[in-house]
């Protein structure tokens, strides 16, 4: 066993060739094992064990920097820096995080969570490295999938222009997340499945010396027809094209081959483009049969390859799935947009009732939302079925495609609020600040999977400008799901328990904590009232004016950014009506990062609780006795 | 003269190629005069003159659809479509809108002010034409500094894999709004300088003629030499490698070729790339001769190409500029980022004194900005120079990359604010809601031009993550420049005027109208105190504490959007505090989108100005005598 005793990258720079093979094996087994308690993202660190363990062994980390794209694929980096006995914590709230994190190991020099930031931190690496007049390599790990991303094609574009020295490597297993769409993806694949292009090399060398006449040719015609040869012997024109030196493809499990070629890349001057082919799931067999299911994986059973998910109510994400399918048989102007997150979206089980009304533009979220205006304009009912995160990359394009168009666009915002073990790069947590001053925009959230359901039969109905519904990456309440499907109307929200005094305007999954809030009370004797606040936009003046007429004290509990959300909303609009005298308070996610663990983790650790509700209500009730003007300061 | 008859597109259908070229001539001279008197995008309107023509005269707006990327060249269009009576009025309030729009005429089809929208939203209409069954052609007409953009990379990738119908024209004029940079810049410039390319393919069929081996090696080696063979003949393999039909290069201002080729694509099935060489500024010397100048114009005199300018205090945009190049000087470790910006944001002569130390990335916000974090996390202080409204396309890289890794980048906001007769597209009225709620955020706004130095230096000398200083596109106050930058305690407002009982805190430009509406309201015997709130994000929260202990009624006065904003922060801050009996009420940008005009006009229907102010007042003063638990409800 080679493994036990690694501790740093510098241990592996000694083994041969042949040790780094058996290491490989090792660090599979390792990942194998360990995963199947945890879970994680076995299939693509299964696949870039060898291109890591050459990486480590040519170049000298911390100084060399390894930027990885989306981040996930860095479990074998982190195995390698000292990490590997924190693998049983993996994911795990206060373990080691699912991605690069930089106060984890100094080797970890670039989070990211989200696709396609690699090649711009490499550029601006090599900047400030050129600039201090340093002398690091700097090395962007980049999946197939990301590089469709706009971003990494406008890194692409400047890295062409400006020369600086950086390997971009393309970790090619034809898979994003999901199985990959659009051009490029088919360039790819022509380069990756043209197993004669060497030989086409050879043939064109017997042919130029046979023939005097071609090399007369080549002075007369200058630099085209030598481009044309370039082509025939470089299957990576494009990115030759765009500036960068095109290495390629070589076999990512061949350490040798790899090592060789990192060799080749360093005596290349400006940027180089490594095309290295890996396999997702690689050394695994159910992973490697549906990489595409094993990209992230609950716990399982290692010799079947079975799933431990523990069985439980459907998913919010499974319900929307399920209801999009009602409704496209309705309506046949529902078409599903997605950036690549067709699974993840629960999307499967309508591309297959509806194979031509699914779009999958691969990771393209700019791209998808400006379309999805478009796709409005001319009659069409688009449904943006896109992570809270992730629509994040789609905010310009919503405010001038969208929301000033005031197109009929469906918003299908998943992975809203907490998500759990994927951290701090995908907390859905700042659609509503950041959608809400948007005009035109109209935005829901549903206390259960029920209602979700009415929410999207309501923004079909709605024909007057962008909708947005948003649920959480959780399960549903289990509660019995109506057939038919009533409109809400719009602006409406609904007091789900009576009560005097006190009232918590709730949104989404803290309705169901507000309620656990009032039952606890009410054994103190207080009547809690609660509001499902579905509407986060526009809101229910009337309620809202009711309330304040009422003297109701008002806590708004929301699980987002406090900054900007619906409480703010309820204060901008007792502003708006001179309403002075309301009392206000404010429950959502504080103004940090709020990193890895379980939901219950986070909501705990940010008091979005029921006891979190109590005790803020008590805190109101201490500052006064019932009733207005006799208030306290605090301050 | 033909141009006086022309009213719909219809009409040029039945001219000759002679008369459509007298055509072009009348329309550049029109153009020319009217826009020596109300300024405007002259430079890219001259150059797609004959395209425009040709466009009209092969199809059938508006059942053929004409996506025109960015928007500001579509004055030709708008002439043909029967509004040259409204060029008087050009990007005037209430006037024609200087950007495609569809409240003008059906013949708009998209609106635009952002760049690289136009191929997503000719993917989309084309998706809905064949879901309907409709039979229209689609058309982008796109520059070569937009397709930078990443968004039109995501588009491309996305239109070569669906393989629907569709034609996008690319106007390639060798300049997007500054010079181009970047590789895609050239490889365009490239294929355009390669005269040589049709004698190429002449000697390249003679030599098949001649050669039998070739004809046998085509068969041998299979597609790799065929492709290779196509690289040849077609300078535009980059577009054929992702699935469009590559045509041209051709001459955009020889009507007679356009039409043919637009005829030889209308044969083509799937998507074709048509690329049409035109000169910016064409037909107009001055135009020619400095199309950077002339991209957006004052009114000028014709016969010597100069502007009417009036002269004024000096731009914040230029004391930006300026100070940069002193803090450039003092600290090496300063660079500037812009995305194709340079002149718009004043960094042409810090780029004269430190021309390695500027760096334009092309048309690619997301990029820029995660650069930024990159290069801030290799010890170096970029400052990302951005437009307010072109920020929006980077959020999720400021959330992501900037905010999240808490990298010291500097954001120098341009444009922040109404930015008058750009209108709706390019208002400066969201950024402060969509990064106030990040956390590690630090944001900004200078009283006068001499703060702005003042928080440049507060920015430069700050090393504990993201900061911003946001600034107007106007004249500053003609204040004195300090020459010592003192920087600023993080976090502390300014009383500008004391007063007593009401107070304004205001930001940025709105200091100055809430000092006007002081010295108003002192004629009435109110003593208003007037605050500048020069740091959005953190809040002066002593100074807050302070103004609820004196039971002062406040208004929050700012010129962005009200939702999620300055005002919206205060609010948060009492009832986080469990402040509940502060008067505070808000102006800002009520909840729409704000049409072109004046800044003036655009304050004026806002009601940001300091008679709005001092109605606000009133009506507060209304509600209540002075004093707590006093008020009344309007509901």
């Amino acid at each position: 066993m080679l493994l036990p005793q690694i501790n740093q990258p510098d241990q592996i720079k000694s083994l041969s060739v042949e040790e780094l093979s058996s290491l490989a094996a090792e660090i599979r087994q390792f990942l194998i094992e360990k995963l199947s308690v945890t879970g994680g993202h076995l299939a693509s660190n299964l696949g870039v064990v060898e291109l890591t363990l050459a990486l480590h062994y040519c170049y000298d980390s911390p100084r060399d920097k390894f930027i990885f794209d989306v981040g996930h694929q860095a479990y074998v980096h982190k195995m390698l820096t000292g990490r590997m006995d924190q693998f049983d914590t993996l994911r795990k709230y206060k373990g080691l995080c699912g991605f690069v994190k930089r106060n984890e190991s100094d080797h970890d020099v670039w989070e990211a969570g989200h696709s396609s930031t690699s090649l711009s931190a490499a550029m601006g690496m090599a900047l400030a490295r050129d600039f201090k007049g340093e002398k690091n390599k700097v090395v962007a790990i980049i999946g197939d999938g990301a590089l469709t991303g706009g971003m990494a094609f406008e890194a692409l574009n400047h890295i062409g222009h400006e020369q600086k020295d950086l390997m971009v490597i393309l970790n090619d297993n034809e898979m994003s997340i999901a199985p990959n769409v659009g051009a490029m993806h088919n360039y790819l694949s022509k380069i990756r499945s043209d197993r004669h292009y060497l030989r086409a090399k050879d043939e064109l060398e017997i042919l130029l010396k046979k023939i005097p006449a071609i090399g007369g040719m080549l002075a007369k015609t200058g630099s085209r027809l030598k481009d044309s040869l370039k082509y025939m012997m470089v299957p990576g024109v494009l990115f030759e094209e765009l500036g960068l030196t095109y290495l390629g493809p070589v076999d990512g499990h061949d350490t040798q081959k790899l090592i060789e070629t990192f060799k080749q890349a360093d005596n290349v001057r400006g940027p180089v483009f490594v095309h290295v082919l890996t396999t997702k799931g690689k050394g695994y067999k159910p992973a490697e049969a549906d990489s595409y299911k094993w990209h992230g994986i609950s716990p399982y059973k290692i010799e079947s390859g079975k799933e431990l998910k523990s069985v439980g109510n459907p998913m919010y994400t499974d319900v929307f799935g399920k209801t999009l399918i009602e409704l496209g048989e309705q309506d046949p102007r529902i078409v599903a947009v997605t950036p690549a997150m067709s699974k993840g979206s629960g999307l499967i089980p309508f591309s297959e009732v509806f194979p031509s009304r699914m779009i999958d533009v691969g990771i393209a979220e700019q791209h998808a939302a400006t379309m999805c205006a478009a796709l409005a304009m001319e009659g069409m009912k688009p449904v943006f079925a896109v992570y809270s995160t992730f629509m994040q990359r789609a905010y310009d394009q919503i405010v001038h495609d969208i929301c000033r168009h005031n197109a009929n666009v469906m918003f299908a915002i998943d992975r809203a609020g907490f998500v759990g073990a994927d951290g701090e790069t995908h907390q859905g947590v700042f659609d509503v600040a950041f959608m809400r001053h948007l005009p035109n925009m109209v935005m829901m959230m549903p206390k259960d999977e029920n209602e979700l359901r009415h929410m999207m039969k309501t923004a079909l109905d709605y024909d007057d400008g962008p909708i947005a519904y948003r649920y959480p990456r959780i399960n549903g309440l289990g509660v019995p799901l109506d057939e038919k499907l009533v409109p809400i109307p719009i602006g409406k929200w609904e007091t789900v328990r009576e009560g005097e005094g006190y009232a918590v305007l709730a949104s989404g999954p803290m309705v169901q904590v507000a309620l656990e809030a009032a039952e606890q009370l009410k054994r103190e004797g207080i009547n809690l009232r609660v509001v499902n606040a579905r509407f986060l936009k526009p809101l229910d003046e009337d309620m809202l004016v009711e309330l304040a007429n009422s003297h109701t004290n008002m806590i708004v509990l929301e699980e987002v950014c406090e900054a900007g959300s619906l409480g703010s909303a309820v204060l901008e609009f007792y502003a708006s009506k001179h309403i002075f005298d309301t009392r206000v308070s404010l429950m959502g996610v504080p103004d940090r990062f709020i990193e890895h663990g379980s939901v219950k983790e986070q909501r705990e650790e940010t008091g979005l609780t029921a006891e979190g509700v109590c005790a803020e209500l008590k805190k109101l009730m201490s500052l006064h006795t019932f009733g207005i003007g006799k208030t306290g300061f605090s301050s």
